[in-house]
């Protein structure tokens, strides 16, 4: 047993990274395997992430044949198909029998095809029935969380009945469970804490001891939404059951918060352009990845630049707007993605819906109003000192106006309305906005110059 | 007791929020006293969120007295301050006998010093000590975030002993618990997981019931890393320890779990530029805390144009560098970006560290100028064909390389240098990389303009 006290700053194991290169590289394979033995897969799994690619297959060869698999549902995608690929899929699946359910439904639904196949005819029948049952629903679902280990017992029982019954079937019961749930014809009833159980006498009714809400999950529910409702409720645990009300499955909280952590990460990188964590892949599949949102960008810049072109004559005369312009569609940019960051994050929340929405796109369109206002008075007097000239000074300010008003509009609007059509907030409202900001920041600015300036 | 099912998109509860509206508008108070009392405190804080304000405070004045401090745990910060100024702070105290220590302790931090001294001061002496105690920790630390009340037992004892014990002290049991931690001399030896328990003989020793690992935390640990733990490793429950190395408490993983989503929305809104979630904010005050970061957007933006305003005369002679400008300044800022969210995010969860920094500085900056050759051949081709000048063409692809090449550059070394220094890297990261991206891809294409074209 070891033990570890975890104080500020000592999460990373960096320790243990060295300790194994230290191995690697002086080919003290026999103690490597003895220390890999005494930790925790989760462990393994971050110093697979953090060596040396060369080292990393070193390390692979070693273990070789005892590769448990649940280390790869520590490892992001783009890791685990790389050493998925160095694996014998048949050793693989042999070495399954422990996985949860739920873990081996993950690593699955990951493999190619034809590795997929290989992997389930090399399981036994039951476990291979019950992954194939979990692929039947749909990706991101309860169904595909869920484990399909759980406890549940008759809804007359009492204590005594109960706790005889799980030191007889010690066996089947799930490797770590928190909760009991009461069934009547595998219709779920009610849910007793097992701490709850624990504090009470032999004759006591189960029936007594339930929790005041039943909260049940339908399979094919959203991840995000199963999410929510732990988070919401702080559940530890929750039955999932099927069409006919029965109950299937079990999902525990330890899923939940990997699904949180994958949601979340999703959201941050999506908002930033970023279409999944790269941070561990080569130079040429990041470079492959990201690119497809660099040149949406640059056509919404060569958009920008078209309507600059328009006042080419305008900027001949004066060259002080081509000096000011950047400003007019950088404040839109920015003000606009404040409003956009706050909506994108209160839909994945569910705190913004359609009950709200008008109320909160009034409230961003006055705040973007106020902005507007503020800024102009001060970029109004910048200008004017700047370049002597109080037209100048004043077009500029009611560029800037506008352009706020717009983008606390668009900001809003623009992640309810992709909503609306089930196109993911997160992944195109950035680029949308700033195209408005940026081309009615362009268009404002120069077209009110002249109008009334040249 | 209310069932719930919970299918696909069905999370928010927009029927109790029209009930209670119902309710409110048309007197019927006995009913929504009743229908209040039958359901969770979360939906209660649910639909106080999204009431209008008018009802809102007709609520409270119904609610009066019955008003469960717990609620409060429930909302964000500012829709809790809110509501506090309605409420009697001494008759909150009363009620407050109900509500975990760390509950209590989240709430107090939050309250106003006069407030908090009230509210501390109508409260029963123990639970007084146990706040004041957790208001001595570190704000975000693991002891403000642990519970009191957690169940420890002689390491020596067997299966039977430990349930006769939890059956002989139900009132002091925590209202739930997962897991019992073994200590001697108030050091954790184990943790047993209850199904474990449940699941064994009453003669069998709980020593041999332990898990292979004990992870302790130490009450300074930041809360951050505590969900690290938690979410590596799956656990479940966790001993707090003091610096003696005895137990002082206890964090669950419903804590765990509202910490996890809290400090990613932080991450989320401070990339955006925004301070803190103002959804439920009024129009004054959300201006007031946005706007500290526009007006630092807006003096870089003035750099920028300072920086444009140098090259005044090349402008004023080829008016396409104008229309040109903002394409290789917007490139930067974005390819940029990208980098950014990948190392604020993977700093974050620990994965970019110093035994990696120089690894992914490598690579980004690869990146950078992989993007930036691919780029300048487009946006070379463009500019020769809109403008008919070959030379005009080659420096705005030159600019192009240098600036995606700054760009990969900075994303990645500024969060790392802020993370260094102890700055939030997802507050500053994004202004200090447009400011260099803005001002370096001006420079770069109108210096190079003035040297060779003009």
């Amino acid at each position: 047993m070891e033990e570890i006290i975890i104080k500020k700053d000592q999460i990373a194991s960096i320790r243990s990274i060295e300790l194994v290169t230290d191995y690697l590289e002086n080919y003290k394979y026999d103690t490597l395997l003895s220390y890999l033995k005494d930790i925790h897969n989760a462990d393994i799994a971050e110093i697979l992430k953090n060596l040396d690619p060369v080292l990393r297959l070193s390390l692979l060869n070693i273990i070789d044949k005892n590769f448990d698999p649940e280390i790869l549902t520590y490892l992001n995608e783009s890791l685990r198909e790389e050493i998925i690929e160095t694996l014998d899929i048949k050793q693989l699946a042999s070495n399954a029998k422990t996985l949860d359910i739920d873990d081996a439904v993950d690593l699955v639904e990951d493999l190619e095809e034809k590795d997929q196949n290989i992997f389930l005819e090399n399981l036994d029948k039951a476990e291979r029935v019950l992954i194939e049952e979990g692929l039947n629903f749909p990706e991101d679902s309860a169904g595909r969380l869920m484990q399909r280990q759980f406890v549940a017992v008759d809804e007359n029982w009492n204590v005594g009945q109960a706790i005889d019954y799980l030191r007889g079937n010690k066996e089947n019961l799930p490797e770590d469970f928190y909760d009991i749930y009461l069934i009547n014809n595998k219709e779920v009833k009610g849910i007793v804490p097992l701490g709850r159980l624990m504090g009470s006498k032999r004759e006591i009714e189960l029936n007594s001891l339930i929790n005041k809400d039943l909260r049940l999950i339908d399979a094919n529910t959203d991840q995000e939404d199963v999410a929510l409702l732990f988070n919401k409720y702080g559940l530890v645990s929750a039955p999932v059951i099927n069409d006919q009300k029965k109950i299937i499955g079990s999902i525990t909280v330890d899923d939940v918060v990997e699904v949180i952590e994958e949601e979340r990460e999703e959201d941050i990188l999506k908002l930033g352009g970023v279409d999944h964590d790269d941070l561990y892949e080569s130079v040429i599949s990041t470079t492959k990845s990201r690119i497809s949102w660099l040149i949406v960008n640059l056509m919404t810049a060569v958009v920008a630049s078209i309507v600059i072109g328009l006042f080419e004559a305008a900027i001949e005369k004066v060259v002080a707007l081509a000096i000011l312009m950047p400003i007019v569609a950088s404040m839109g940019a920015n003000a606009g993605t404040q409003t956009l960051t706050v909506a994108v994050r209160a839909i994945a929340v569910k705190e913004l819906t359609t009950s709200n929405a008008i109320k909160i796109i009034t409230k961003e369109t006055l705040i973007g109003g106020i902005n507007g206002i503020i800024f102009a008075i001060i970029i109004s007097l910048i200008s004017i000192y700047w370049f002597d000239n109080l037209l100048l000074g004043l077009i500029i300010g009611l560029a800037m106006i506008l352009n706020l008003l717009i983008a606390g509009f668009s900001g809003i609007v623009i992640p309810l309305v992709l909503d609306k059509l089930k196109i993911d907030p997160a992944l195109a409202s950035a680029v949308i906005l700033t195209t408005i900001t940026d081309v009615f920041g362009f268009l404002s600015f120069l077209g009110l110059a002249t109008l009334f300036l040249i």
